[in-house]
């Protein structure tokens, strides 16, 4: 259980509601199963604050979609209904970016590119209250999205919006940048067995 | 991105759906965040198959309340409205567990034997497609709740029940029961620089 206790106190003039609610940069890398999971158990917590949730999946196919979408569709529409929770988008690359018109294309790289310019306008429009960037290390690793702008769009993002970001081979200068990064390590999974993917757990 | 291949093929007399569909016994451990998240985030992928889901709560505190409680009991009226998705039901030690007649205790190892088992009989009788036994490592590492026992109910637990466990302190005897264990590894953490526990985040 967390104690959410600091071990040291800083001296930076801030007072501890300050000090409390500042929007955290969180990354998820490692080899291991946990990340993506984890991200969106984490928008669970924001969606209950009444938070926007923005979801970015970097994924090349279209095909790919996990329980979670359908879980986060079914909350927005909730929020729609009731006002319950807060409103939820959800953003594939692989089917094309829902606010481009092009379909799914083969041109990976500038698809990538175009889903991070998209999020750089929202996060200094301060549009969501918490971003998942699923798999966004993976264009970052390949040179197809600049780390430096995008560690500089995180830095002087406005209000309070916290982001998350998954993927595994994430930069150095990603990781300086995030104020939390949890790496997912491998004890022991069940493919080293010969098991295979399953509904419910892989997707 | 999964791949889903396992890395061998084992000789075990199986056809590839039969060893694609077996029940996991999960394990999430480590000192770091994520290791509920992610197993909330897994359970919403059952959630999404029309699973039944059983959360089950090692906690003390009857205060103690993250936000996937309110998303996934969210889920679980859907899915009695409207079929989408599977029953949810949400258990929790510290307000006293909801099929007891009984307040919340401050005998916690008793409330914790109890509250496992109640789970021992829902697993013989296989009751839920997923079980999220949540800082359930806690009563184990204290001499609460018998490891052997967990371990003898985990594997001679009939059908296709997926289990998850979490918490630090992990007994040896139960990541060897495991069919994955992943371990959630600190790299940087905000609370090292001060920053307190925060809504949204934390809860």
């Amino acid at each position: 259980m967390p104690q959410g206790q600091p071990s040291v106190v800083p001296v930076d003039g801030l007072t501890t509601r300050q000090r409390r609610n500042r929007p955290l940069t969180i990354l998820h890398t490692g080899e291991m199963k946990g990340k993506s999971t984890a991200a969106f158990g984490l928008a669970l917590r924001g969606w209950n604050q009444g938070w926007s949730i923005g979801v970015f999946q970097f994924v090349k196919s279209a095909r790919w979609k996990v329980g979670e979408e359908t879980a986060f569709r079914a909350l927005g529409r909730l929020h729609e209904q009731t006002g319950e929770g807060g409103p939820v988008e959800w953003h594939k690359m692989g089917e094309g970016w829902s606010w481009s018109r092009k379909a799914g294309t083969e041109d990976h790289a500038a698809a990538a590119l175009e889903g991070w310019r998209e999020i750089a306008r929202r996060l200094a429009a301060g549009q969501h209250g918490v971003y998942v960037l699923d798999e966004f290390t993976y264009p970052l690793h390949w040179g197809w999205v600049d780390v430096d702008e995008v560690v500089a769009a995180l830095r002087d993002r406005p209000g309070h919006q916290h982001v998350v970001i998954t993927g595994r081979y994430a930069p150095q200068a990603l990781v300086d940048a995030a104020d939390l990064v949890v790496e997912m390590t491998k004890v022991k999974h069940p493919m080293d067995a010969g098991q295979k993917g399953q509904k419910g757990i892989e997707w």
